[in-house]
């Protein structure tokens, strides 16, 4: 493990959920070690999360041959160089998102580790909500018909302050602002749900005073499959807490979502049935592929198990040689979303749509 | 009145309940005549409405001096002539939007009768929502702040078939599909709410086979005050009936609406209480503007009763030589939101940010 | 009509709408007469909803040949006599609820009136509104399978105020407080949707100082048909305006209403979808009994616009001599309405459960 | 450990997560034994959570001096004899809900237990549910001035199959249906939010062929604060999965929940603010006692996460010995539960309302 703090906590919760939620687990981790630029708290993170060994320097790890899985969960700025040396030295690889900084970065990242023929997910979690899953398998039952419509946004209203001090402020560390860290999650789902992106108008805005990187993204979009849509990222909607929210129109129905209610999913289906509307969806039926790990139906979950699904669906890849793709993000699509990223600053740039294309 | 259909109706029975609804009333209202190209039906709405005579000639309403208020509901494409006429001929006029086909046809009809010195109204009914009045009320205080985001959208389905025929799918009798439909109520409540728009970059999409207008309409924006958002139109969002939604962020509160819910604002204020969250509020207290007129708090109005306001306040700006603007919208308020529409039809042709500027 | 203050204005106002709203109307009302008991107030009212003439004296109302339908709007201790008076002269009636201000003056009233053979409506607008009508279709329809639950409850909040002053806290006028208010409205509902009440078991409850009407009333109660549930309505509940909210549960399906969002009609249906939950359906389909009067799905109605309903119900009973029941209450219903109310009273006083039987 | 279902996994993750979620803990708990009836389930429950031992025979691990503290997490029936034993042998104890299968098991548990001087905790986790803490603070602080109502109902929908067989359906092992399983948990929540019941009218009611438990609860209830209310569970009503639904009402202000959105608490204040309404507040704010071990603000909890709130203010209280009421419920609180639960059913028997004498 590479980070001790909020992703840090995150996945270690998740290693250590899995081998008794998840019953039988597929692989049972064993937490060897943590690294981390602060000796004190990355030692207070060994202790608490029961790793045996901490250190500051990540390439004790790499060097570690006990660990078969390198899970980074530290800023952006030290996601390629200690992931693409884990993979090199055989290690299968978790990297939180962005993958890159910029699409430039992600490439390189993606072809690096994708050469050794190691396993490797980019941590886009929201994949690993129930509801988002319920939502791709109605997606590809073709259940709505032809999707016309994706909108996307991710509203939060924590950076309106100045004097608030983190590394996701600094373009050195962090790559973008509002744009990579959770217009990223958008920019994924968006091709997770509705496929891959053809061309985006947009822009990036700054709001508070001195912050050099972007507090808002805004996009519209158009899809390869001909549906159009808007994505949208800001951290200053006040009132807004962690609210991941986007529809699906179809031709047949429709899907919404917000993450504020994350164990609901929104269900219109034109059916003909007299009586129209969309179903409150509480996603935690006995016949959902992660339920079963979990409660009775209605007894819901909470944010950081969607970490509990996507490690364990790593550890059952890994287990089983089975693919990561389409259930998770690989790196490939990792760097997909920073193409559409990058397109999308270059957009605001220029002030002219711009057409996607992927480096393969 | 011209028109007997939809608007027809909606404006005739708000004509119909202003006397004994808004009590005192500014003036009463008599029913004079109404215009309409099929003889039948025409003849049918007077007997229904109770107007004294029906024709299908409109010129004959702009010859009846009796007539002192031209209304407006016909289709766009006659929107122009006869307005203009009745302006000139010295009667007050209500137009239904979008005020002309385009930004240059709006233009003409909004200096041609501002020039006579009548009263001019655009029927953006939107503005006379008790929510979103209460919401212009709440922005205008300061009680957001800073006003970063506005995002709309207005949603609708019924368009998904192509078998269907009105005028609404004609370009020569529409000038723009969903667009000047249903998205110019998005442009015109950005303006009332937000203030002037500066640029776009979108455009129009249309999916349905053989249609020759846009089914859906999408832009990114910015505001003269530095704010930033989206603006959508679609008539195939499966599900969402009649889905007028925005969402407004500023540095000290937020305010969202859906008009599928025309009754409810939500509201979030920043101030410190512990308890933290949008308020959903009925707007249908004694202290609201428009609520004298109706029931005690909680018994809430429909959609028709927003004409009611609005041409209540037509009656009113005449009686008192009031004011139409800025609680409803004038001549000059469509045009502007033409070349609004306009900007974005040109920004989807060359995929270019459309740098927006007013005529006067 | 009797009465010109909340009641009046709301029974008026329908009257004025259902000769253009419902086209073509089944009779198109002429507005006689208007009695009450303050002269200026009347003769207000007369001018502002166009009655013909104005009387503090309802006989005079009875008096009048022109008039065929005597409408009770006045408060409850002036509905037995003028409307019986009304009945014996050969009008017909309606009556404001509740009928009688106990169930022994219901009955009398029904019994009175039932005898001269005229048409009677106990005006129980609620039954007139889309989604309650809805409900009924669905329930008749055996959609919901075998009932086990109705719980229903009635919410407001204006009356925790001791200076208030009105003829609804006089037990004279009155007969008794939240119970006859709005408790009786949960009741038709509970009789409406779910067949004969059998048993109750619950208490009044006055909190407010000086009060000597009950705030509150709550109960539990058996069925005819088996099923059990909750009765309650209360004037103290802060927050809620207009809340009567009811819930069926049966063994297909269940349904779920809150009148503050009367336009909408909660449903499940047990019917094996993978994607299970409640839709909230939007009431304003064209399919509607009462939908074809209005607008276009989506364009909601208001809560005034129950009475256009009802009343027109009412003149179609009367044009085609059809029944008034059971989509609209009779006088007989107003009567068991009262006779559970009344049950409910007992159990109070007495502590005991109270078996019902209904006089015929 | 007694019991390795249901409650034994949720109570198992909430010992094996407090000792890094809640850092630093205030005890970090070894999995020192489990006991079960099942010889195979209980020896993979051993080694899916990592006990030491398993064993058939709950008195091995009375005997076993390693252990402090007995969870019984087993079904009713085997709730007194193990957890009195325990106490005995000087273990502090929990016992899941309901303390005993009546008034009379439950009262004999906790005077045995309370004589030991042990800790003792009824795992009434909805306690521990965050929205339900913030909501008994609010109460506290006197922010809902004086209470008049406390209505709650605890909806499930599983029972609805004649054919399903657990130890929930034998009036032996749980001593009653319903009521036990979750009317329990509305009677607890009442008395926490609201204080003692004085009287309750009310009767159980079964539905389904075959069965000897109640499928539902239904009350009436009088509160020592004077307010007034009702109290329902059921187990057939489709569409509500677990849907523990209240709503407390006072002078200043309201309070309601729904356990499906169990991150959520509608709070209404009576402000003076123009903008008036229930305010949905995601209850996951910094300053919350238990928001501190979690993730930034919106990033909610799931149901299994009471549980670790729960122990954990269960293994805090040992730690300082302080307190287990009255945040947790003591097994006096698990007494008088089903003091109100026998009142319940007597009423039902009789009924007659009964005035409720709780013993000392």
């Amino acid at each position: 493990m590479l980070g001790y703090a909020f992703m840090g906590k995150a996945h270690s919760n998740a290693f250590k959920k899995i081998p008794y939620i998840t019953w039988p687990p597929p692989l049972v981790p064993r937490l060897v070690g943590i690294a981390g630029r602060d000796p004190e708290a990355v030692t207070d993170a060994q202790e608490r999360y029961g790793y045996e060994y901490a250190t500051t320097d990540w390439r004790e790890l790499i060097a570690d041959e006990r660990i078969g899985l390198f899970d980074n969960s530290g800023p952006n700025s030290v996601h390629a160089e200690p992931t693409i040396a884990a993979a090199q030295a055989g290690k299968h690889v978790v990297c939180e998102k962005p993958l890159g900084r910029d699409a430039s970065e992600s490439y390189d990242i993606w072809k690096a580790v994708d050469a050794t023929g190691v396993k490797h997910l980019c941590a886009f979690n929201y994949r690993f909500v129930p509801a988002v899953r319920l939502a791709r398998e109605i997606v590809d039952a073709g259940e709505l018909g032809e999707i016309r419509h994706f909108r996307g946004r991710y509203l939060q209203d924590w950076a309106d302050d100045p004097s608030l001090d983190t590394w996701r402020f600094s373009p050195s560390d962090a790559g973008s602002g509002a744009l990579g860290d959770i217009g990223t999650h958008v920019i994924d789902l968006a091709r997770y749900l509705n496929g891959e992106i053809a061309s985006v108008s947009g822009f990036l805005k700054t709001f508070v005073e001195g912050r050099t990187v972007d507090d808002a993204v805004q996009a519209v979009v158009e899809f390869e499959n001909g549906s159009v849509g808007t994505i949208e990222g800001t951290r200053l909607a006040l009132g807004r807490r962690n609210a991941l929210q986007w529809e699906l129109n179809g031709s047949k129905g429709s899907l919404a979502f917000d993450m504020e209610r994350l164990n609901e999913l929104q269900v219109f289906r034109d059916d003909g049935d007299r009586a129209r509307g969309f179903k409150t969806v509480l996603v935690s039926e006995a016949d959902h592929p992660w339920w079963q790990y979990w409660w009775p139906p209605g007894h819901i979950v909470g944010w950081g198990d969607t970490f509990v699904h996507e490690l364990h669906h790593m550890l059952q890849a890994i287990a089983t040689d089975g693919d990561v793709a389409p259930v998770g993000a690989t790196f490939e699509d990792g760097y997909r979303a920073s193409e559409v990223g990058d397109a999308i600053v270059r957009s605001g740039e220029t002030g002219e749509r711009v057409q996607i294309s992927y480096r393969s």
